[in-house]
């Protein structure tokens, strides 16, 4: 292994501001790790995180209160800065659970510290609040409008009173070995949308206080109206003027303040505004989001709310001098991103029919995802976006293990995981490719087997990122497959795309060379899931339709293909086939022997299997947009729980070794610029 | 049992305030439960608090951040409010290392609320400090001075902002349900001087960081000369002004804070300062207690101190009316009290050649001291003040056993223990006093023996209350034996002084008739160790001599005395008798025929028994100033690794039974203001 990574540990990663400054940091070249109790936030969160950045971002759930496991995170990782988030945030119930405030705030704060010293970690990026600084109207004249640093601190809350006591404290650490401590406070105005790719946003439990989220809850019609708190300000339209800054902007805010730090050689504490400078009334806001929906939402002004001010705008010049940092975007983008979010995300990141558990004895980055619409209940897992459960009525279709740990059994044969790089055989372990030779692990007698060594279906998949459109689930993720892992030249991004409907669950992929490292590579995937519609241990009984009757001719010893597409003597299209214990498959049917392009999506779906069983009321219905597909009655099964003909496999593809073959070569050969793509569909109805 | 009794809970009860405000808790007769994590302070004060009030104190090892433990106190103890003094409070040392304050006090007091919260107990008296109002000479006028509660607050140290932010925390959570919790927030000046027992006292680690601490090392020859930090302040004699307060006067404005709060019936959130109002230099305490130790004690004037300002007195007026609280001691009151501390405890609570350990599997009731001095080594227990160990010269004298939780065994034979109120036998378990007859219970055939069913062995006696002078130890244990207990009549206090020399120890027993119940009761008091002096499972070979040979003729049947005093058989006085299977003892040797008085310890000390073993070097004297005393070799023995003839006892004591003869009666009746006494001393030599 190399050398240990420096890390920044984000305390509350997962929360609103924490994971849009985890992608920043991490797109700015970043190693990160997220701590963080996921009692105000999700998982989800981290999950979209991953897929954004394309990386995995270690996580652990992790309440900051509890010094002996944040130790432990500091054990595993060289962390050599901390941004520190994890709060309760609140103002309204502050005052009404304030223990819980100073305990989880304050006792959460010192703990970290004292972690960060018994590991020598002395640099800390916190995330404090313009609430600090209280009603600086008292001050009568506007001497402390835009508000200054310098400005005395007042906080009129708890939650306010908390960040005050944690500036002091991080201000009495600094003193107390000056030379050491090096502390950035981030006093925040009002942030506010969403990150652009409309994958994560605020989301906040209950009944938004904030204005821009109530009103995106009017707009997506979970609230009925905004309330406007007074209208009889000195402002342009009588409403309170705020600083409102881009929460991307933000916490770009967080990163100019780490390179600060990084920067000075000797301690340092300072504060920092982080706001635009430019005060926007709640009617500015008002317009600027109902022009982003596209209609004027409701609203009421109803009396000035106690404790509010006419005007709290922050005068960031110190941030932009010493952080050269400045806020760049605008209140619009903010209302075009939130309405992204929005729109895109309902009911933030909790989807009605939608649940996910840990699936491994350790950590989050396998994790099994259940969907359930209609008829039809799926789960997937991160480890080989693989289907763990497929079930059409109650009965259940496919082949399992109930746990995570299991599919890393020597004997597991593949069961409902996708794989690749290139599925089936690539023969002697080698192929060309632009005249260079590329070898391959010959983890198969004396060829390359399903990907390699660490095939896809051994890798933990990045995500999920779900969206639900009326009763139709949409469930994507992602791997990077670096260049020359498994041999295979190229770092390949794949994407999977399950489209879980009532009766239906289809498979799309979709893959593309990145980061340009290479002209070409090769790519075949498909899905090695093991169906069983009876119920039983067995699959006998089944009785099966193959759609077309060509096979690919294979070498008896090698099981490799001659070259010849011959009609299969042992079945006819169209003509179902039971199940017996004669009735032996392991070929590759052929749906279109001119074979196809990179991308078949383009051509159209056929059906190319069917399977019922006496004892069972499903039938199962087959499509593919691919050229072939293998038939495996999985004579070869011998695993915990599972035994020969347990399950038996339709795994739709390209031509079983194409590379080896000119005439086959083009349908796995990914040039860069190009995509690769397919499409399989399962569809389900009740046996008539 | 009767219904539980209310009690306040007080954090820190061991330090230096919250000692003393225990103590004027129960002698108003609170009951309160004191929890103290013992960093920063000793259970010696616990102990000695016990002795002055003369009552247990409920006491429990618990740091307050330790919830669950906490909790278990609250579920132990109908606990109605709290008086919260655990807390880190070195200035200089809080900037140092504010983490630990931050965390001790912030994180302490959070935990202390919530579990209070958990058990519904809504009242608590705050220990603050004036530290929380910084510098009020930067108000520039004096108008600040004297300092009143709604001066602003602006510490200029963490030590300070510990406190300040508890403050605010004891706002917010009265604000949340202002009407139920019940909050006093007390700003102490600076205590000083100790409690007038001069038991108790404040007990500095390291160097002190305050005048008079440090003055009274002066004092004692602990350091060498007080640096009085600028005497060009604008003050008549030029060094700075503070407002000085007796602890005991603190201590009594927590029982009116206490009431208070009792008094009102919602919520109540309040400030108080505790001070005298009347400032006095560093110069006039300087004076006061240069007098009180009768002479001049070196000091240097050495440069200002930072942060130190003119003037810090306390207006203490809201304190004198709400309160209706004043202080009323003097600085010539404190100075004096310091210093009959200081004598007495040179070295604080910390005595050299002094050790205790916890001595029964749960709480402090029961403790084993272990003292040495010269060639004497002993061990004390609080359970019936008994002699766990006696060694001279590293030969151990005694049986025992090596844990507290053995002694409570039935087969126990009253191993080291004092026994009482009446030892040996009350004839048929009654007696007649005043015309009055008692009854008290029969434990040994038809007689009482040994004070009844629970007598003083089996009591955890209060204290130990140590003093050392040169290489002498004194050690005062108490109890008090309520009225009717045993059936005897009358409260009847006992205190046990041993006296530990470098080749003696003596104790001395002292009883009287307290809280006036009755004219008189009857008193008989004996120490019952089993001595062995040759180091072997058994007493034979002893050569012991009877100094006296005549002797209580007793009823073969009965064991009771028929009332004859003659020569006994098989004996002669100075005459040695070699233990062997044939010298059985177990009778009472007259020392003065004509008895004694209720106080022996005005005749003189006369030798009564010498032992000396052929293996051992040790020769043993007994001395005692008793009339009387039983010789019983033991026979009866047959415990937890002990049998027959380990060990034989020596018990000065009155005649037996006396209460049933008119003769003798008076040697055991004490009459209401008389005081029983009697001495008893061994004396060690190394055999010729």
């Amino acid at each position: 292994m190399s050398a240990p990574q420096d890390y920044i540990l984000i305390t509350g990663g997962a929360g609103y501001i924490g994971s849009h400054t985890v992608i920043e940091l991490v797109n700015n070249g970043y190693k990160v790790v997220v701590v963080d109790s996921l009692v105000n936030s999700s998982y989800d969160a981290i999950a979209r995180i991953e897929y954004i950045v394309k990386q995995p971002v270690p996580f652990y759930q992790v309440d900051i209160r509890d010094g002996e496991k944040l130790n432990e995170v500091f054990q595993k990782h060289k962390i050599t800065g901390v941004i520190h988030f994890a709060a309760l945030k609140a103002v309204g119930e502050s005052t009404e659970i304030p223990l819980e405030y100073y305990d989880n705030n304050v006792n959460g704060t010192i703990s970290l510290l004292q972690v960060m010293n018994k590991n020598n970690v002395k640099s800390i990026v916190f995330s404090s609040s313009a609430t600090v600084y209280g009603d600086v109207t008292r001050f009568g004249d506007n001497s402390m409008i835009p508000i200054p640093e310098h400005c005395p601190t007042d906080p009129t809350n708890p939650y306010g009173r908390t960040k005050l006591v944690i500036e002091n404290i991080l201000r009495d650490v600094h003193s107390s070995s000056s030379s050491e401590w090096k502390v950035a406070v981030l006093r925040y105005f009002n942030p506010i949308g969403a990150h652009p790719s409309g994958l994560i946003g605020e989301d906040p439990l209950g009944i938004p206080n904030n204005l821009l989220p109530y009103l995106a809850q009017v707009a997506i019609g979970r609230r009925e109206k905004l309330s406007v708190f007074g209208s009889d300000y000195a402002s342009h339209d009588g409403t309170p003027i705020r600083d409102y800054i881009h929460v991307v902007d933000l916490a770009k805010g967080h990163l100019a303040a780490l390179s600060f730090l990084n920067k000075t050689n000797e301690g340092s504490f300072r504060e920092w505004n982080l706001g635009t400078g430019k005060g926007s009334t709640v009617f500015d806001v008002y317009h600027a989001f109902s022009k982003a929906v596209g209609r004027d939402l409701p609203y009421e002004v109803v009396g000035r709310r106690a404790g509010d001010v006419l005007d709290l705008t922050a005068n960031p010049t110190r941030a932009n001098k010493e952080l050269e940092w400045k806020a760049e975007l605008t209140i619009e983008d903010a209302c075009k991103d939130l309405w992204k979010w929005t729109t895109g995300n309902p009911t933030g990141f909790k989807i009605e029919g939608y649940e996910w558990k840990l699936f491994e004895t350790e950590g989050h980055a396998n994790r099994l995802h259940t969907f359930t619409t209609g008829d039809v209940t799926i789960a997937l897992a991160n480890r080989g976006a693989l289907i763990q459960d497929l079930s059409f009525q109650g009965e259940h279709l496919v082949c399992a293990y109930d746990n995570g740990d299991d599919y890393k059994l020597p004997t597991n044969p593949f069961f409902g995981t996708n794989v690749g790089r290139v599925a089936n055989r690539i023969a002697n372990g080698e192929f060309k490719l632009n005249g260079q030779t590329y070898k391959t692990p010959k983890n198969e007698n004396n060829n390359t087997l399903h990907g390699g060594l660490v095939g896809f279906d051994k890798r933990n998949w990045l995500g999920p990122v779900i969206s639900k459109k009326e009763d139709v689930f949409t469930v994507k993720f992602a791997l990077i497959d670096e260049d020359g892992h498994n041999g295979f030249p190229g770092d390949l991004q794949t994407i999977i795309t399950y489209t879980i409907e009532p009766t239906a669950v289809s498979h799309e992929y979709e893959a593309k060379l990145i980061n340009d490292k290479v002209d070409a590579t090769i790519v075949n995937l498909t899905n090695h899931s093991y169906f069983n519609l009876s119920g039983e241990p067995t699959t006998d009984d089944t009785d099966v339709t193959l759609f077309y009757d060509k096979y690919m001719e294979v070498d008896d010893k090698t099981l490799l293909p001659t070259g010849n597409l011959i009609k299969y003597p042992h079945a006819t299209a169209n003509v179902p086939v039971h199940l017996d214990q004669d009735a032996f498959f392991d070929y590759c049917f052929i749906v279109d022997e001119d074979g196809c392009g990179i991308d078949t999506r383009k051509s159209q779906l056929k059906p190319i299997f069917k399977a019922t069983h006496p004892r069972a009321n499903t039938e199962f219905l087959f499509s593919s947009t691919e050229p072939s597909f293998q038939f495996y009655t999985g004579d070869g099964v011998n695993t915990k729980g599972f035994v020969k003909r347990s399950g038996f496999c339709i795994e739709p593809a390209r031509f079983v070794d194409s590379i080896s073959f000119e005439k086959w070569a083009p349908q796995v050969i990914l040039k860069k610029g190009e995509t690769y793509g397919s499409l399989t569909k399962y569809s389900f109805s009740k046996k008539q």
